[in-house]
């Protein structure tokens, strides 16, 4: 590079904006970070998931909080209610639209704007940005802002601790074959299992067959207004939402 | 119990104050949530765990923030380094300190005063808040406020999602056996190993014996201004200070 390409390409570089994953926590725009917070008030363009014709957790949680002549992007999921989970069409589409989404906010990025990115609980915890992230960072400067997840939300509404001691925490999703469930769920000290939903009958006889079932609680929509904390035993014919997570608390070493 | 009876145990328990355990997050003041942001602020008497003579992390972390006049608790561990951790004089000697300080807080409650117990992390994960909310919650209000936890900064700090699809995450303490942790390493797909200091070599160990090793990364002072971020292979001659998290990312779907 000449010394004028060198300054030239300089440039280019300091007026790129940055695309941030802002991690806005499980919903109480309280337990958001005074980062994200302090973002969010002063932002130019926020961009969200959502699934069409619905308005999205995201968007709906930091409601109030943006400042008037804020560009909304909105990232609409395709849908995917017609395809199963393992047809490669599945993966195909939702490829399609992440590269799609990345091109939008790259070309954003790229004319100097600074776009925040909602992510509902951690942004690099079983998060939609992460896909996103996996594509823009190498094109774009991309800053990720942690937050609290929605399992610590989940073990607060408890009110009671997760872990003690050496206590060994796994961390499961629903979505898992019934015998890796078993396994994980009779060696682990405490439990927290996520992506409930249609797995729930899965779920309560996993935790049957690892005698875990007792000790389980359901925690639903935690941090936001509708929480509800119930023995998960007493659960038994509830419906469980998609904001549902079950804890089992360790019970380890203690003075 | 007459009416007037219930009338004055109404206007005691009206008077109480509260304790608060505060998560701090895992350092960075601006990681911490806008709740624990706002009760700091206005705090009139703030309650810390420190060792004799030294500052105090918890209270390192809120410099600058709390009002003038604030009425300060520190409480100070007994020295215990004499004493291995399996004796039972060690167990007996933090069982009193505890009930020592559940003392202190109750009194203040019931004098009318909130107190916020500074806790580094999230108060219910790992935390020695744990041994006071035990002991305190039958008798004054408790609460709780959730926070970013220092695994949450160290994964930000790779700038790399931690789990992916249905990946397994396991958070293990370094005290385990080698045994335990080789099994968990080898069942879990993604890895958070805390509570490092003097078991660093039998972590190498265990995350070799697993095949986890040359995934590793090692976090230390997440979200404080000493971070470092490192391959743990490139690491071997480190000395890994109390405040460092192994991390292995998950590997799982994605689009």
């Amino acid at each position: 590079m000449t010394v004028q390409q060198e300054v030239r390409a300089a440039a280019a570089q300091a007026v790129k904006g940055t695309i941030w994953g802002v991690g806005l926590g499980p919903g109480d725009p309280e337990l958001m970070s005074v980062r994200a917070d302090r973002l969010l008030r002063g932002a130019s363009h926020v961009a969200y998931f959502r699934k069409a014709g619905r308005s999205g957790q995201a968007r709906r949680i930091v409601e109030g909080m943006l400042p008037d002549g804020v560009v909304e992007i909105a990232m609409e999921y395709p849908v995917t209610t017609e395809i199963p989970l393992t047809d490669p069409r599945y993966n195909a589409l939702l490829s399609a639209f992440y590269s799609d989404c990345t091109t939008r906010l790259q070309a954003l990025a790229e004319a100097g704007h600074d776009v925040l990115v909602l992510a509902e609980g951690d942004p690099f915890f079983y998060g939609s940005f992460m896909h996103l992230h996996a594509r823009l960072r190498d094109l774009v400067p991309v800053q990720v802002v942690p937050a609290i997840t929605g399992m610590g939300a989940a073990w607060a509404a408890t009110d009671a601790p997760i872990t003690w001691g050496d206590d060994v925490l796994a961390t499961l999703m629903g979505t898992l074959p019934e015998e890796v469930l078993v396994t994980q769920m009779q060696q682990a000290d405490a439990l927290v299992v996520m992506k409930i939903g249609r797995n729930i009958d899965k779920i309560r006889r996993a935790l049957r067959r690892a005698g875990r079932f007792e000790a389980a609680w359901l925690v639903e929509y935690a941090a936001m207004p509708d929480q509800t904390v119930q023995r998960l035993s007493e659960a038994e014919e509830r419906i469980t939402p998609y904001f549902s997570i079950i804890i089992v608390h360790g019970q380890g070493r203690r003075p």
